[in-house]
C-alpha cells in the first residue's frame, strides 16, 4: 500500500461504538469510573474495532532500527556500531524489550529500516532505505522520497502482521542518535526552543548535551524545515526509524487496530502521523511518559493520558510493552464482569 | 505468631544486597537508570530477599473483607449488604480483581475478617473478629484486643501462604464504608484536616460527602484517638480490614517477602504498619496512586514512588494486581539481560 492510499483509506474511529462501551462500563458491578484510564482505553479500543473483539489476543512490538548521520557531531555517548549489535540482539531475545515481551506474551518484530551496516540475523525484517541517514547538521537527513518509502515500510509491516492475526501494535525503535532527531522534529513542529525539548538521551554528559543542542540548532538553520509540512521536516531533520514508526501509526489506522505509543521517539512519530492524518489519533493508545523532557509535552499535545509514570527512557518499545498487560486486564474486566442487574445488587448512581 | 512476636522478629531489609543489585543494573547492557522505577523496585526486592530469588514466581492478593458500623451515618452510597455479596464473588471469580489476577497469574485470597453476616463460600478464609465494627461516630469501632487479633489474622495469613511458596503479597480489601475509616486514620496520624483527606469513595454525592466528613469529625471528637498510638487510633476509628492489612504488611516483613500496596485503604494500613515498625517499610512496594485525594499524600509520607497513575479507585487490590506484570518484567530484564562485558560493547558511563 502506498502512503497516499493509506491516507485515503483511514476512517475515523467509531463514536457510536465508544458510547456503547461507555454504557457497558457504567452497567458493570463496580463503582462508576473506578478503573479510570483503563476504562477510557477500552472505550478507545471499542471505537477502533467497531465494538468487536475488544481484547488483546495477539500483541506485537514493531522495532524500527536505523542509524543517524548526525552522530558525527558527537551527540551520543556510544558509537553507531551499537545500533547494529542491538538490532541483531532483538532476533536472539537478548534485549530488554525481548525479556519484557516474554512476560507480556508479545512478539518482537525488528525491522532494519536503515542500519549503517548489513546485519545478518534470522528473523530480522530487512527493509533498508539506506545505510543510515546523512548528517542533518550539514545537509538534509534524507530525501522526501526516502521519507515516504520509510513510512510505507511501516504501513506495510502493520498490514502484513495484521493479516497474520496480530491485533495490537506497540512501537519501538533502536538507533543511536534518535533522541537528537526526535528533539529536532519536536522543536520544529511544536515551535519550541531546542533546549526545552532536548535531554540527555542515553546518559549524555553536560558537554555532550551542549553539543547535541548545538547540532540540532545547526540542522534547523541549515535545512529550514517547514513546520507545516511534516514530510519536509522528517526528511530534513528526522530519521528512518521515526519515518517507519509514522507508517506503523498510519498502518494501524488503516487496519482499524490499536497502536500503543512507547516513549519520546515514538510519540514524535505519533505527532507526525496525526499531523499527516488527524483521524489516525483515534487508533493510538498511550503507555508511559518518557523521562525525556519532551515526553510529557508530546502527550499533552496529543491529549493522551498514559498509564505509567515509571521514569523509563530505555526505548526499544519497553514502555509500551510494560503497559500491555494492563490493557489486557482492562479488556478482561470489561468482557467478563457481571452487570449490576445480573448480580442483583443496586447500581451506583452517577454523581449529582 | 502473635503481634508482639512479629514486631520482635522483623529485620531491616539488606542494604548490601541492594547495593549489589544496583551494581548489576549498572553492568547490564542498556543506558544507566533507563528503566527508572523498575530498577528501584528490583533493588528493593533484592534487599528484602537478601539477593536471592529476585523474581515474582507465585504472587497472590490478600483481600480483607469487613463491614464498618459507621455506614449507619449515611456515609456510603450502597448498603452494607454489598460487602457480603462481593466477598462471596471473590470466591467465584466474579469481581474486577479476579479478572485482572487471571491475567497477572495471581491467586486471590479472600478473608472474611469481619463481614456483617456469615458468608457461605468455598475458598473463603473465615477469620471473623466480629460481625462488623461498631459505629465509630458513637463509640470506638473495636476494642484494642480486637485490633490486635485482626492484625494477627493478617500476619498469620501471610505466613501460611509464604509457607506454600507465595512470594509476593498484594493487599486488597472490600468493605462498604472503608474509605471513611481510612480518611479518619489519615487525618489523625498525619494531623490533617478531615476535609483535606476525605473523598467521594465509591461515587458519593456532594451531600453524602458532607455527611461523611461530619461523621469522621464526630468519630474523632467522641473517641479522642491518640495520634502517637497506632493501635488506639485503629481501634477507635479504623476497621477490621485495615487492621488485617496492617498484619499483611508486618507478615511480609517477618517473612522477608514483598508486599505490594494497592490504593488508599491499603496505603493507610501501610502507614500504620510503618508507624508500628519502621523496618516494615523496607518490605513494601508501591503500585499505583489512588484517585482518592489522600492517595498521593500517603505515598509521599511513605516516600514511595508508584508505577501507575491510572486514576483508579476501585479497591479490591486492583491497582496492585495491575502493577504485578511490570514487576515481573523488571525482574526478567534484571535476571536475563547480558552485561556490557558479555556482549562486548563499551558500557555507558555515569553522568558527570
Amino acid at each position: 500500500m502506498t502512503f497516499e492510499e493509506a491516507l485515503s483509506q483511514i476512517q475515523p474511529a467509531d463514536h457510536t461504538a465508544a458510547q456503547q462501551a461507555q454504557q457497558r462500563w457504567n452497567s458493570i458491578a463496580k463503582p462508576l469510573q473506578s478503573l479510570g484510564l483503563l476504562e477510557d482505553a477500552v472505550i478507545s479500543l471499542a471505537a477502533m474495532k467497531r465494538g468487536k473483539n475488544i481484547e488483546i489476543a495477539k500483541p506485537c512490538v514493531v522495532v524500527m532500527c536505523a542509524d543517524n548521520g548526525v552522530v558525527a557531531e558527537g551527540v551520543t555517548q556510544t558509537s553507531q556500531e551499537v545500533t547494529a549489535v542491538v538490532t541483531k540482539n532483538f532476533t536472539t531475545g537478548a534485549t530488554s524489550v525481548c525479556s519484557m515481551a516474554q512476560v507480556a506474551g508479545a512478539k518482537v518484530v525488528p525491522v532494519d529500516i536503515g542500519v549503517s551496516r548489513d546485519v545478518d540475523a534470522d528473523g530480522l525484517i530487512v527493509k533498508k532505505i539506506a545505510y543510515g541517514t546523512r548528517n542533518m547538521a550539514v545537509e538534509p537527513a534524507m530525501t522526501r522520497e526516502q521519507a515516504v518509502a520509510a513510512i510505507e515500510v511501516g504501513i506495510n509491516t502493520v498490514i502484513e502482521f495484521a493479516q497474520q492475526g496480530y491485533d495490537l501494535f506497540a512501537t519501538g525503535e533502536m538507533g543511536i542518535g534518535n533522541t537528537t532527531t526526535s528533539s529536532a522534529i519536536t522543536a520544529v513542529l511544536l515551535h519550541k526552543s531546542v533546549s526545552e525539548v532536548t535531554g540527555r538521551g542515553a546518559g549524555l554528559s553536560g558537554e555532550g548535551l551542549k553539543r547535541k543542542i548545538a547540532a540540532i540548532r545547526r540542522a534547523i538553520t541549515v535545512n529550514h524545515p517547514n513546520p507545516d509540512d511534516v514530510l519536509d521536516t522528517v526528511s530534513k531533520v528526522g530519521g528512518f526509524d521515526i519515518a517507519g514508526l509514522i507508517g506503523v501509526f498510519l498502518g494501524g489506522a488503516v487496519m482499524q487496530l490499536p497502536v500503543l505509543i512507547d516513549g519520546f521517539i515514538s510519540a514524535v512519530a505519533a505527532l507526525c502521523a496525526v499531523r499527516l492524518c488527524p483521524d489516525a489519533l483515534g487508533y493510538m493508545l498511550a503507555s508511559h511518559v518518557s523521562n525525556e523532557p519532551a515526553g510529557k509535552l508530546l502527550m499533552e499535545e496529543l491529549n493522551l493520558h498514559p498509564f505509567l509514570t515509571c521514569r523509563m527512557c530505555l526505548g526499544e518499545g519497553t514502555g509500551a510493552v510494560a503497559a500491555m498487560p494492563i490493557l489486557s486486564m482492562a479488556c478482561r474486566v470489561y468482557n467478563d464482569m457481571s452487570t449490576f442487574s445480573e448480580i442483583e445488587i443496586e447500581d451506583y448512581q452517577p454523581l449529582v
